[in-house]
């Protein structure tokens, strides 16, 4: 396996990751993954602007500019010869004595490498199952922090009970998934939560609402509740490696008549349009 | 620089930490600090008690067992030859490759190591300044985990106002200090916030308490609020490093008249007794 250290592409055996690094002991640091078909990262400038405002938010410089990072991506997946996988970058404070504050001497570590994936094209036909659960994580989820450990445990307590995605909410509001943003359909409309503090601002998020709009779908950016959720005509959840997904089932309850609907395959179609003119995939 | 790597004391040079470790993705893992006088670990019982309660929490297995670990603990402290320091734990759930539930596969890795650290006496005997912010993290702060930012931002905060320590809360309810927990002292009675899911479990704090009663002062494990504190005649936070310490100044307010109060002072005392007392230091 290659690595991208900083703008260095290594061989694993040849990383080091330090003792103290903040990564490790404060999860201090910030992480994308982006999607690749047909060699090609998908939506990558959204992907970087994204890690650009990240590390912003947490007074974090990049160790790398974004146009040299782009090229290695690139050159990265170039020399593990893949054409279907994902990219996953990292970038932490950098290793520093352990003390809470910002170290003055402290370098930023990026680090990226492929990961094996490919669209779940069976979950986007049958669709998802989904438990909900109080979403207890801290009041940046629009910051793409290496602080996961709110949403660990909220896609732990789904796998245990045989679901795929925990949609959370506090108190009574939908916020996200575990992994992923969370739209219903009511009526033919669309809502999800608004993007601020409480969720992360996906970027399949963004292009499923832009789909929307250009299908003539109406789309509300607006906060709903549990019972919503429930009551839905049909529920998808959004993210870069499950794209569009049908949700059919949460808690138990089928959604609308507990198959995929309508509005969720026409945005799904679309979608997949959009990766294959993006990235010059043959469509199937 | 010596390193313990469950139960294997290795050189610095000799560790690795795999890129795919859970603690350096997703902060999955829990740490301990503790202190360390006249060559011994002070309370440490106390903290291996947490690092298991943490554990359970995070349904994480420790790869030691406490016995063994304790054995370790006093054997890197002999080996660097330290008398005055700090022991720094942390056990993350392992590597695996990247998803958010838990591996089935993966090892946790218990890394340990000495820190350079002195009872902050010139802060104990002058107090130290706060300010206020809010309190952003997560609703599981009892669990002593590596998911740290929000403490991060706070400290930095702090520190970038020239004050050494964030007071935290949660709508108007003083929660605890961004690494320490929060004592006010109101007509010579104690109050602080209880022990549940919003504040860490001090072991320092729960010492101050003990040594409290036994000095037949009134203790209210009960919330205050902002308001509350800058109203109170004493203010003092706890923590391994900072032991007991006076708070002089919170948001540029001066606490009673500016200067360490006398609860704070006995209380002090009382610890420092305790400290000579468990390890046999000379007092001075």
């Amino acid at each position: 396996m290659l690595v991208l250290v900083n703008d260095q592409i290594k061989s694993r055996e040849d990383v080091r990751i330090d003792l103290e690094d903040r990564g490790y002991q404060f999860g201090d640091g910030i992480y994308e993954v982006i999607s690749v078909y047909n060699g090609q990262p998908f939506l990558m400038d959204q992907h970087m602007q994204r890690l650009e405002r990240s590390a912003r938010e947490l007074m974090l410089d990049l160790p790398v500019s974004i146009g040299r990072l782009k090229e290695k991506v690139q050159a990265l997946i170039e020399q593990e010869g893949r054409s279907t996988c994902s990219v996953y970058l990292q970038v932490t404070r950098g290793a520093a004595p352990r003390r809470h504050p910002f170290p003055t001497s402290a370098t930023p570590v990026l680090t990226g490498y492929i990961m094996d994936s490919n669209p779940p094209r069976d979950l986007h036909a049958e669709g998802i199952r989904a438990i909900t659960t109080d979403d207890i994580r801290w009041l940046r989820c629009d910051i793409k922090s290496l602080n996961l450990l709110g949403s660990v445990l909220a896609k732990q307590k789904a796998v245990e009970q045989g679901c795929q995605e925990a949609i959370l909410h506090r108190s009574d509001t939908v916020t996200e998934g575990s992994s992923t943003n969370v739209f219903i359909v009511k009526n033919g409309t669309l809502y999800t939560h608004p993007a601020n503090h409480l969720i992360l601002h996906g970027i399949t998020r963004h292009a499923a609402i832009q789909l929307a709009e250009k299908l003539n779908t109406n789309v509300k950016e607006t906060p709903f509740k549990r019972e919503d959720l429930y009551e839905a005509d049909e529920v998808f959840v959004t993210g870069t490696s499950i794209e569009i997904c049908p949700v059919t089932h949460v808690d138990n309850r089928a959604i609308g008549n507990g198959q995929p609907g309508d509005v969720t395959k026409q945005l799904q179609r679309a979608f997949y349009d959009l990766i294959v003119e993006e990235t010059a995939m043959k469509a199937e």
